[in-house]
Order: structure tokens, then C-alpha cells, then sequence
């Protein structure tokens, strides 16, 4: 399969492995990883052989499981099973979203197909379910997946948990569906990709393959899964094979000169889609610049943060979700690559672009994205639309069921992917859906993840600022929290950038209250109580964690001066870690209630009166 | 359906809502929650009129989504979507398996079959995808699951996300396939589940519906779904069905009474079972007590810790996971309740039960589960298990994977399921595998969820004990997070049930040193090298946060004395948190890395010189 793909049909440029014109390949078993390793280093890429001798070594470029940014040719990041099915998804919806915006007959210039190989393992994770029933509604053409059906997981046979009827499964969603008896055939396969290629369809081409082929006591057996070969058994391989057993990492000349034109090669494709860039860029000059922007620099267009919102002071105020509603609609004729929707819960999580249609079989072009109730999905597509390069991508749902996508969200962080995901309804304030649907732990829970930023903004200004971190953020993932409640719109200019900033000092503190989202109004409501007994007080409005933690020393010092200890936190979420700020906490250590919000916050003591009293204690 | 399911088909009894011998009804769309409090009400629950008129208001039991344990005849919390199918599916297979164990010829003591209805949302959730798979391969024919057709989601249509073939997609499964054409057709709904009973395969019934059907202005679109009525909609809607617009809450005295039958009817059932089971009893007296005790009581069996085993100390040890596989290999001849498996990881989780078969088809009595790679159905099956009745559930993966079945793993503490998760791998100490699979923040942000049990056991000892705790532990779920590598067996007898314990104090302490499962040993050994120097070190071993913080103020004051502030904890995970104990933390605040464990350990600071500096600076 792989010498398929890879010697008769990828298009790619081993000497810029970025080549915007490129397909793209994805292992989706990410514990293949050495055949992705062999690949690129037989292909030309800047793998040097040392690093194959040095897999899975501190330092080395050849971790246990690709991971995208760290080896060049390495499109995404695989190991956690069903991942790299549905990120490939996103990359497929990309390359059909920028040809429907960016190709004129005649000039196709994006026209990328999206090669995988994926396993049993893949097929049984949910998140591939959710994605290939979202590929097969959208008719993706340019998916041609090749399934290692081998029949074997490390628990043993397939049998033991996986007898469905995958053809017929894959038939429903849509695909194209092809059989190749023999895994080894390259005619056979090199004939189904090219069928494949014709046909509008996703494609899934079903290879039946023998594990661990070659090694002649261990193939077709669990056993080749998970455990080394051996010296012995690799010895017997060599042998079975015709082999050369040393050099033991040993690679014939006339091997190496086959797989090495693949350079020459890219070079040759490269020159091509360049000369056809300069044509189109002639004959549609005003494309031929965005396409330059938005496709070949990923820069954003110069002066576009004038587009974002500022809202006047307004004790009424709107929801963060309302908020962010209105800052993308002001974003998105700026931003022509801002495109995203919901997991089912777009008039709820407000992430409507009007006036744009949605992205559907039959629309490309469309903006607005139906994700469908497939929260985990969404995640990996996501992440793969962020990656292809020419997108800001945005997804939604309710903040409880990020839990849902977690694998994908730790995904994005671990491997840079700079997607944008917004969770609403971020506080038992979404009232009386109950404990089931409302956060508690969550935030602490997604601030736990490393370089994940999350954003919890005060209210509608602030709000509009968290968007602009966002979308300058192009080295990771950003969250947004947002509420299902109105809230104040507050006087103070705000500062999200900073993480953390003071906004309003009553007299000389002797006490600061710092909170975040929901509760900044809250607590401003009692220091202005507190105030008026006399107290000197500082209110800290306390966005993002992470982004406060990246501001030097003085300027926390300012924030959060050592000598004012006397520090009370307030979050309608768990208490844990609110100790590195604070010396007391108002948050929620249980679940939920339904209940109307405004009870809610009663019971659970996110009242004026508690924060004042919680204050004097201190 | 539901009026089909509840007056032609349920077997229960309102009075005893926990009759074992009654048939479950799951309503997955838990978003229509009063439509299962009205059939609850209006068969005889103890669920007076006045709950459901206070829907959704504190301290009523009817909550926006149905809650296990909190309202009488509510079998399974439903709102995430997709939990109910899946839990449904662990129920079934519990069923499958207690009839396998105690029912003979012209005894079927346990015959549950497991009705639900299901929802779009449901099916496009990959949660449901898993387990549907797995049902099919199972032959779990008990299942007899109504799919409410109504081509909305809260976006709008369905065909905007899902226009997949579902019927063809449950056929690959290996499900029974029925089409009700009109879903208020109740005799056509009646016939199709006779026809599903008598068929060996899981079944799904898709009944075309329309959403909000008799509401004239609302009924088949997307306002219908999440929308109140409102007043003016709600009088034409009665209008059209011909129904008394005052009362509000009108229930006509021969509907209540038509209903109310279920109440003497689940009497006979009762009646009838127990006759039954005495005849059982007396036929097979010894699977009789056991019926009793295991199905009846759910009491464990006296004397069943004597077979907990304990390790003598060892300097090599072993790792907690193949610890934990002697623990349950231990436990099992005396726990036949014990049943478990791994989401096909067996051999690195070491969950496997020697001597017993696999749960298969042909096979139900069997007690090793082969869930595949599929962590999240994994999760909600584990649920339902542990809910029906009997049985004593694990379920095992790689702590990172953990990601993948947070959902579940939630939803289990919320309702108080007494799920045991076994999660091995459970730190960078797994190695080359690289940062994909390695948990950093897991520990934490599992520890977040409230009434979730977290044990991370130190040795073979408290890995025993940890496992004494999770089996003890009926009222929520227990996490164990358990090793790779290899830990030696410590002297001190181990104390885990106190979540945290003094393992030995090297002259008078002026510095504990904490930790966590496979830190334990490495500051023990930093111990010895401060008190070889002189100074007075205490060593606590800390497997469970949740279990110290039960204990009262003068055990956690013995443990930790507040006149000893210097503190130091060491975790191979995030940092966060530990300040809640400890005035220093070495942990890991970034993503892991591919390479040798030793080699990890040492780059990240685990390593016994830095334990001794990081102390002496305290």
C-alpha cells in the first residue's frame, strides 16, 4: 500500500515538504511510525538515516508516533487510533473549501487528494465513525483511504470484537468502496487508487494484508503487533526475504536512486504549479494576491484587527456567546478564511456567519459548518482544517462536552494545531438543563492541558479581545468560554491579552478579588460594597491563566503584588489551582443543579453578600 | 412508542422500581425527560403530580435530564447523547451474562430486555457507533432499541449533517433492521417489537415521527426541539388534539386509571417471580444462595478480603499493572461478579482472567470482555453494568486514553455508578511510546471530577488494597492508575484507604517528602541519602487525594502537622493541585518525550539527587 501510494501517485516536493500544491499522506496507526520514517527518509526529506538508527530516542526526530512539526513530511500527528482518519477528513473538506474559493476552470491550483493508510483500530474508534459519516454527506472526493485489513489487534483476532460487515458500514455512509484481496498486489492497489481518483465518492479501499509479512514465525499473529521481532526473527525475515543481514539498516543503491527521484521530481511538480500560479495570478489578479495571502504566507490581512468590535457600557450587557456571535459576523468579510459552525448547536453557541451559505456537497464554497452531533469529530476535523494551511477554523458545543473531544483538543496542543474551539453554556448559569449539562471542572480540567490557551472573558469587550488572541494564536489551540447568560458590559478598557488585569482599585487594596467570565461583575458588585464601608479594594479580572503566566515578573508584580496576600477568587468552577492566586476561593467542588441559574448561584453561594463576606474574613 | 413499550410490552413494577426481574427502559434523548417522568407519574412511581409541575426547579427530582438515583424509575442518566444507547447495551450484556450463569431449562429467572428510545443525536454520536458494533457482534439480542426518526436536530433538518443510510449502516452491524413508517402507528410499532424479540440479533425499530406532532404552528421543525411552546401555541395545540385546556396539568381520570394497572400488573409480575425463584432455590440451592446474595443483596461475599493477596518486599517488584493481574486473578474464584476486560490492550493491562473464557456470543457466561478499541463505549458499557445488578465491572486502557471516555467516566460519577477503571501506562515512565500516549495532566484532571475515586497505588501492596477500596466502593466510580515499569515492593505495610499514610519517618521530621504511586520509591531513597546527611525527613505515600480528604481533621493532621511546612511533592504529572499540600512540587507542566523511561525521568528532574536538592532548598 505504501509503495503505492508513494512511488505512483503522491505528489509531493521532499526538498519543501510545505509545498502548498502537495497531497497529503496520513499513518493513521501512528505506531507504524518506521514505515513513515522509511518513506521519508528513502524519499528524499531531511530524515537522515542516523535519526531511523536512533528511533524513539531522547532528542531524536523519530519519536515512538509521528508527531506534525517535529519531522519534516510528517502531516499530522498519529498514535491516538481514529485521529488521523478524522483530521484527514478536515484536510479533505479544506482542499474542497479553497478549490470551490480559489480554482477557475482551467486552473485548478488546489486540487490536493488525501492519502491514508488506516487499521482495524481506526475503523472501531467512534471519532472515524463521526467522520466518515460526515465525509460520505459531503460527497469528499479527494479522501482515498487504504485499509490494512489484517485481521489482527493486539488482543489477537479481529474476531474477538470486530465482525462487522465494514464494506457495508462504509457503503452506508456514501463511500466508494473497494476490495483488494491481495495486500501485496501493487497492480491491484495501483488500480483501485485510480478508480478512486474517478470517483466522486470518499474512498475507502479495503486491502486484505497479512501482519508482520515476511517474518516467518511471527506473521499473521498478534504477536507482530505490539512486541519486537528479535535478533533471531529478524534474521529469519532477512533470510525469507533474500536480505542482506548486515548491514542490519541496509539500503541497496539502486533502491535508494528509485525512491530518490521522488526530489527531482518535486521539483518538477513545484515548478509546474508555480508557473500555473503566476498564469492565474495574470489572469485573476485580485485572487492571484489573496491567494498569496491567505494560501502561500498564512498572513493576515494588514489593519484587520479594525474590525473587531468595541461595545459601549451597558449594565444590561449580552451574552459572551451573543458577543461572540457579533464578533465573528464583524470578522468574517475581513476574514475570508474564518470558517467554522457546530456540533449541532448553532443557534446556542451563535456561530452563524450570515450571509454566507453553509459548507455542503453541493457549496464548498459555503462557510457555515455543520458539524452534525459528533463533538469528537469535529475536534480532529478541526485540527486537520487548521493544518492544511489558508484556514482559521472554529468549532462549537456546550462547554460540558468538550469532555467529549478532549483526545482531539490534547491533540491540537501537543502538536501546535492552531484550532479555535469555543464552549458556551461554560457555567451551571446555563440554568436548568441540569448537572449533566453544566461545567464544573472543565475549565480547570482544559487549563490543565500544556500549551492549550483558554479564555474565559468578563464580558462583551473582552470578549472581542479573546477572538483577537485567537486568531493571532497560530501555534496552538485556543478555547473560548462563553456564557448562556447576559452579563454587564463593563466601563474599564480591557486587557485579555495580558491574562489577568487590574480593573478597578477602590482606595489603596488591602484585599484583591480576581474572577473570570460571569463572575468579574459579580465580584465588582461587591468591592463596590465593600468600598463604600471604607475597604480599600482591587478588583482582577482574571481571563487566562495561561496567557497571564507568559507576562514578565513585573508585570504580574503589578497585577498581584506579593505584599497584598489577602486574595479571594471567584469562578463558577472548580476551586483546584485557584491556590497559586489566591488565598481563598468561591467555586463549585460538586456537581450541578437544575434549577433557574439565578437560584443556582444563590444556593452555591455567588452571591454579593458571600464574596463580601468571604472578603472580610480574609 | 413510548406508550407502546410502556402499556404492551415493560415488564416492572411501579411500586418496587428496583424488582430485579423487570425489563429496562432507557430514554437516550434525555432532553425529552418529561416524557419519562409522565409515564413514571402516570403508571404509579412515587412521583406525584406536584415533581412534575415543578420541573426543573431546585430540589425537585425532575431534573432538565433524567437522573439515576435520583427519581424513582429512572434507569440511566441521559442528556450527553449517545450514553443511553451505549449503557443500554452494558445492561445487555449483563443480562446476557447473569442468564447465562443461573438460568435453567424452565427456569429463565433473569430475562431483561432492554427497550429504549433513541435520536438522531444518539445515532451520529461515535459513542453509539462503538457500541452498536460491539451489540452485533454479540448477538445481544435482549436489545430492543426505537429509533425516533423525526428528521430534526437543533440546527434544523437532519439532512443538513446525516443523511447517511442508517438502516444499512445497523445491518453491518449484524442488528435486526425494522422500518415503522408511521411512528404513531401503534400497532405496527407493537408488531415490530414481538418480531424483534423473537429474533436472536440486537434490534432497531425506525419509526418515522414528527417532532412536536399535534402542535400545529411547531410541530416537524427544528423550534419544536429545543423551544418551549409557549402559552398561545400550547391552547392550539390542545385545541387540535381535542384536549382540556384547564387544568394545566390535565390527566382524565380512565387514562390515570388505564395506566395505573401497571401498578397490580407489576405486583403479579413480582408475585410470579418470587414463586419462581423459590422453586429455583429449591431445585439448585446452591446457585440459589448465590442468586440471593449476588442478584438479590448485591453483598460481596464473607471473607472475601482474606483473598486479597500481599506481596513480600522485593527490590526489583514489580509493576502495579502486573500487580493489579494478580489481584484480580485472586479475587475472582472467590468474586465470580468480577468481569472485566480492555478496549483490546489485555496483555498491557494485565486484566485478563486465567482460566475463564471470553464473554462471546456462543459464550456469555464467559468473564473476559473484549471491548476492541473502543475506550468510550468501553466506558458507558462498563455503566451499564455496574447498574444492572450482579456483576462487579473493570474496564482497562492507557491512562492517556482516559481523553476518550471522560464522558463516561463523568457520567458515572455524577450518577454514583460503581464503575472500576483501571487505566495502566499511567505516567512518561511508559517510554519510548512517546508523548501521544503519555498521561501528564490525566491524574489531575480525572481527580477534578467530584465523586470520582483516584487511586494511584505506589506497589504491588497498595495496588492490593486499592483494588480492596474499588470493589468496596459502591456508591461512585474508582479510578486505578497503574504502571509500566516496574516498582520495587516496599516493607511498610501500606495504608491506602486513608489516601494518604506516614511510610516512615527518618528521625524527627522537618521535611515531608510526598508522592504518588511510582515517585513513592524514588523519595524514599532521597530519604535515606537526607537522613544519611542527618536531617529528619517523613515520607508520606499519597495514592488518593479523594480518600485523605474523607478523613477527619486529626488523621490528616498526623499525617501532615501544619507545624511542618516544608513539604515537598513529587509526581510524575502536572503540578497543579499539590499546593493544596505541599509547598514545593516536582512534576511535569509540559508534554512527554520518546525515549527510555530511565532517560525521561532523569531530563525531567525525577531523579533522587534532585528530590535531595529540592528538599534541602525548602
Amino acid at each position: 500500500m505504501a509503495f503505492t501510494i508513494w512511488t505512483k501517485h503522491l505528489r509531493h516536493s521532499p526538498r519543501n515538504p510545505k509545498w502548498m500544491g502537495r497531497d497529503r499522506f496520513i499513518l493513521s496507526g501512528g505506531h507504524g511510525s518506521m514505515l513513515l520514517y522509511s518513506l521519508l527518509h528513502l524519499t528524499g526529506y531531511d530524515l537522515p538515516l542516523e535519526q531511523l538508527q536512533n528511533f524513539r530516542q531522547w532528542d531524536s526526530i523519530t519519536p515512538g508516533h509521528p508527531e506534525y512539526g517535529l519531522t519534516p513530511g510528517v502531516e499530522v500527528t498519529t498514535g491516538p487510533l481514529g485521529q488521523g482518519f478524522a483530521t484527514g477528513v478536515g484536510m479533505a473538506i479544506t482542499s474542497s473549501h479553497l478549490a470551490a474559493t480559489f480554482n477557475k476552470p482551467g486552473h485548478e491550483l488546489i486540487d490536493s487528494y488525501i492519502y491514508a493508510i488506516v487499521t482495524d483500530g481506526d475503523l472501531m474508534e467512534g471519532v472515524a465513525s463521526e467522520a466518515a459519516s460526515l465525509a460520505g454527506h459531503l460527497s469528499l472526493g479527494r479522501l482515498i483511504y487504504l485499509y490494512d485489513d489484517n485481521h489482527i489487534s493486539i488482543d489477537g483476532s479481529t474476531d474477538l470484537a470486530f465482525t462487522e460487515d465494514r464494506a457495508m458500514r462504509f457503503e452506508s455512509y456514501g463511500w466508494h468502496v473497494q476490495i483488494v484481496d491481495d495486500g501485496n498486489d501493487v497492480d491491484a492497489i495501483d488500480k483501485a487508487i485510480k478508480a478512486a481518483k474517478t470517483d466522486l465518492r470518499p474512498s475507502i479501499i479495503m486491502c486484505r494484508t497479512i501482519i508482520g509479512f515476511g517474518a516467518p514465525n511471527r506473521q499473521g499473529t498478534s504477536k507482530a503487533h505490539g512486541e519486537p521481532l528479535g535478533d533471531e526473527e529478524l534474521n529469519a525475515a532477512k533470510d525469507n526475504l533474500g536480505w542482506e543481514k548486515e548491514p542490519r539498516f541496509f539500503i541497496p543503491d539502486d533502491v535508494l536512486a528509485f525512491y530518490r527521484k521522488a526530489v527531482d521530481c518535486g521539483r518538477e511538480l513545484e515548478a509546474d504549479w508555480k508557473m500555473r500560479r503566476e498564469a492565474y495570478a495574470r489572469l485573476f489578479p485580485d485572487l492571484g494576491v489573496e491567494f498569496n495571502r491567505r494560501i502561500l504566507m498564512g498572513k493576515l490581512p494588514e489593519g484587520w484587527e479594525a474590525a473587531l468590535p468595541t461595545f459601549p457600557a451597558d449594565a444590561k450587557g449580552m451574552a459572551t456567546r451573543a458577543a461572540s456571535g457579533k464578533v465573528i459576523n464583524a470578522l468574517a468579510p475581513k476574514l475570508p478564511e474564518l470558517l467554522g459552525g457546530s456540533a449541532d448547536l448553532a443557534p446556542s453557541n451563535n456561530t452563524k456567519i450570515d450571509g454566507t451559505p453553509a459548507f455542503q456537497k453541493d457549496s464548498y464554497a459555503g462557510r457555515n459548518f455543520h458539524f452534525g452531533v459528533r463533538e469528537h469529530a469535529m475536534g480532529s476535523i478541526l485540527n486537520g482544517m487548521a493544518i492544511f494551511g489558508g484556514l482559521i477554523p472554529y468549532g462549537a458545543t456546550f462547554l460540558v462536552f468538550a469532555d467529549y473531544m478532549r483526545a482531539s483538543i490534547r491533540l491540537a496542543a501537543l502538536s501546535h494545531y492552531p484550532s479555535i474551539f469555543i464552549f458556551t453554556h461554560d457555567s451551571v448559569g446555563l440554568g436548568e438543563d441540569g448537572p449533566t449539562h453544566q461545567p464544573v471542572e472543565h475549565l480547570t480540567s482544559l487549563r490543565l492541558i500544556p500549551n492549550l490557551t483558554v479564555i474565559r472573558p468578563a464580558d462583551a469587550n473582552e470578549t472581542s479581545q479573546a477572538w483577537k488572541v485567537a486568531i493571532e494564536n497560530r501555534h496552538g489551540p485556543t478555547v473560548l468560554a462563553l456564557t448562556r447568560q447576559n452579563l454587564p458590559t463593563l466601563e474599564s478598557p480591557a486587557l485579555v491579552e495580558k491574562g489577568a488585569y487590574v480593573l478597578r482599585d477602590y482606595g489603596t487594596p488591602e484585599v484583591i478579588l480576581m474572577a473570570s467570565g460571569s463572575e468579574v461583575s459579580l465580584v465588582l458588585e461587591a468591592a463596590q460594597k465593600l468600598a463604600d464601608e471604607g475597604k480599600g479594594v482591587r478588583v482582577v479580572s482574571f481571563p487566562s491563566w495561561e496567557l497571564f503566566e507568559k507576562q514578565d515578573e513585573a508585570y504580574r508584580e503589578s497585577v498581584l503584588p506579593k505584599n497584598i496576600q489577602k486574595r479571594l477568587a471567584v469562578e463558577a468552577g472548580a476551586t483546584l489551582g485557584w491556590e497559586r492566586y489566591a488565598a481563598s476561593v468561591i467555586g463549585i467542588d460538586r456537581f450541578g443543579a437544575s434549577a433557574p441559574a439565578k437560584v443556582i448561584f444563590e444556593r452555591l453561594g455567588f452571591t454579593v453578600e458571600n464574596v463580601v463576606e468571604q472578603s472580610k474574613k480574609l
